[in-house]
């Protein structure tokens, strides 16, 4: 038997607030502290009442019904939506406790869904991504992922894989004939190649995966009094205002992050860079390199020629970044024929003649920034890797795929190459848990990073 | 034709997030964005499909269906259950407003709830204190008075001013009979006299409205290290956990809160008092006056005998407020023959022995503050006014009432006693709005400090 849960599923502090109650004896718990007898209350349907303990009335509610298998965790389950204050979903939580249910961990419904076979590992991580999604970017991301894109993906590659399997063992079955090769090496090196090829590109995703999930890390230098924080102010202000007004709880604190294009960018706090002897503003130099090391992409500002000395230092530390010259305060100077184009070494870095002040050109820099960023045009049917777990059996899956090649040309027998045939199978059936048993900890590890009452 | 709303009804951030809908064209608009026709659904029924841009899919969501003029607002209306994605939220928002919903402003929900006689005026205040209410008291004010407890308490005064007046305007009919009085004068006298007691209790609930809803402020005052932060911390430190665990987004810093029995204590800062020449300090210590001035309990922390000049500055300041005496520090001093108990002036004051540094007695000290806060048990049936526009209503039905009394005790004539006593009538129909067009003045300052969504 499976206890019943219980959680509110919103943020406190809205209007409304929805309280989750998921197992076998949701409706006759609920029933319990409801005006309305719901045991017998059909599937989707949606009941006005009271929330009572005992004589006292709690709240006017609406309870909305679900039963298994068609529900979220796919089991009977119901939701009550009740006024949001902090007393009575307080209140209305320790009613449905002291009537058997118990509250549901962080991920649980969810964790329930997985279980009950309405979703696979893949689409329940999905399921955090696109609560925390907070642009068109890792929203697509996840929900194409949601919607099984990737584990349909898996699911082909496996498919292939227990082909080539199967004919490898089929041999092994005739191993009394030493000739008999049922299984093409040929073909099935180039299979295997395909495969991982496939298996390598969507490893790789997940640098693009995290940077969407993170933000791309940007970092401003440039002198003192070049206009640096003037620079930030204007590319943050019109965004952050509609951050913040919807900012969650999921993220502590959102500073200095732009959206382009939908893709999020994050700047890294950095000092003014000049030859200094004093030690506390040597300290903000030394701060300034290692946001440079952290950064992706560099906006260097200038408004003045940069000494040979400067360009010397921005090349060598920003080498194998993204980096964007800045020419700052053309309402003030005139930039036709001075600064970076006579030198040589800057030529061909993209530059962008802006005004923070006037917030002149700061469009076409911001086009410059998604530019640099090299992010892939994703279509609703691109799978990109956002989960460690899912990137660490992608690459554990590339490494027996290499052995599975280099047996394969090696000559080396059936039997062997079939074992790390066996052992990728694993490593993508790992993904999405279907069909095995995950254990315990593996889901621990998931569905703690989830918040209560999903 | 009434333009259809939708607005966030929950908090962002959490694993969930509602989007309410409502007016004529809320199942057509919202047929637009999902995948199911809605037009033709059932009420009260969920229905679970994707919100789509196009081709592009938003999110799987839950819809559940509202019919007039069985729905909160009485109008058709509908709630999208969302995952909670600051970006879901506001692209969701974004397509209902591009095919013809309109944001609806703060309490425009329960303003149309009104507008379409689902409830009256004091009952939609109800809703705004529900959402608010933080312990049982206000909660069981606010639900009493949602229910149509006062609205009923008025319908029974306004129907026995109704019969007085009526019988004062037959005799007007009748009015060339001079000496024809359908009316017994010292009935209406006794009448007019039990209604206005019972406006008058109504009027003089509102202090304790107040002080419900806002806490019953307390100031704990002494001598410098006599213990007052420590207590302070001891009576907060197991109250906080509990309150900011849920506190939500309509009080911005719930700070040096405690509830005690379900009543919110607020404690006021103030700075210890001595004998000082220091400027700053006595800035410090004019506060603490200023801080007794504005509490109705004062905390007094002695750790020794106090001097009688500091008995008489505390018995002269704290003057017509609840005092309470606190000898702190027990566990090191012997109390039992010192301090109060020997000073007649301080005899008849509760006076409690703790620890606060070791938690000794501080549920009896918890106990003395509820007790000196004199706030009467409630009851379900009773009603508290809570609202200042209610308030106001009813002092100026006392107000027109008095002259009635006045009136008949001087015999003054019937038609002038009745035009006061339509006053009245007025007074108490403001109170609920019912029967009668309420200004948008009144409406706008009634429901903009609703939250959106509600």
């Amino acid at each position: 038997m499976i206890d019943t849960i219980c959680a509110l599923a919103t943020a406190p502090g809205g209007a409304l607030g929805i309280i989750r109650i998921s197992g076998d004896q949701s409706l006759e718990i609920l029933s319990h502290v409801f005006t309305k007898d719901l045991t017998k209350a059909k599937a989707n349907t949606i009941h006005y009442g009271h929330i009572k303990d005992g004589a006292e009335i709690i709240d006017e509610v609406l309870v909305s019904v679900f039963r298994a298998p068609h529900s979220y965790t796919g089991e009977d389950s119901a939701e009550i939506s009740c006024h949001g204050s902090r007393y009575i979903l307080n209140k209305v939580l320790e009613l449905l406790i002291q009537n058997g249910c118990r509250m549901a961990q962080p991920g649980e419904y969810t964790q329930r869904a997985f279980l009950n076979g309405k979703m696979d590992l893949s689409q329940a991580e999905a399921v955090a991504d696109l609560i925390a999604s907070g642009n068109k970017a890792t929203h697509q991301i996840a929900i194409s992922q949601l919607r099984g894109q990737f584990s349909s993906e898996l699911s082909q590659l496996r498919e292939q894989l227990l082909k080539l399997t199967s004919l490898l063992e089929l041999e092994l079955d005739f191993s009394d004939h030493e000739d008999l090769e049922f299984a093409d090496r040929s073909e099935l090196l180039m299979t295997a190649n395909k495969i991982n090829n496939r298996v390598t590109s969507l490893a790789r995703s997940f640098e693009t995966g995290q940077a969407l999930k993170n933000g791309i890390p940007v970092a401003i230098v440039g002198r003192t009094n070049v206009g640096k924080s003037t620079l930030l102010n204007k590319l943050i202000r019109d965004d952050r205002a509609i951050v913040s007004s919807v900012h969650g709880t999921t993220r502590d604190t959102i500073e200095d992050v732009i959206d382009i294009n939908g893709i999020t960018f994050r700047f890294i706090d950095t000092a003014g860079i000049r030859q200094t002897t004093d030690e506390v503003e040597q300290i903000g130099i030394t701060r300034t390199y290692a946001a440079i090391e952290k950064a992706q992409i560099i906006l260097w500002i200038i408004d003045t020629n940069p000494s040979e000395e400067e360009i010397k230092d921005i090349l060598e530390r920003t080498n194998g970044k993204s980096l964007i010259i800045i020419r700052n305060k053309i309402d003030i100077i005139s930039t036709k024929d001075t600064y970076t184009s006579a030198i040589p070494e800057l030529v061909d870095i993209p530059t962008i003649d802006i005004s923070a002040k006037k917030g002149i050109n700061i469009d076409k820099l911001e086009q410059a920034i998604f530019e640099s960023a090299n992010i892939p045009e994703l279509s609703e049917q691109d799978i990109i890797v956002t989960s460690a777990r899912q990137y660490q059996s992608l690459v554990s899956a590339h490494e027996n795929l290499a052995r599975v090649l280099s047996g394969l040309e090696s000559g080396l027998s059936g039997d062997l190459i079939s074992e790390d045939l066996r052992l990728v199978l694993d490593d993508l059936a790992n993904i999405t848990g279907q069909g095995r048993i995950v254990p315990n900890e593996v889901l621990g590890n998931i569905f703690t990073h989830f918040c209560v009452g999903k």
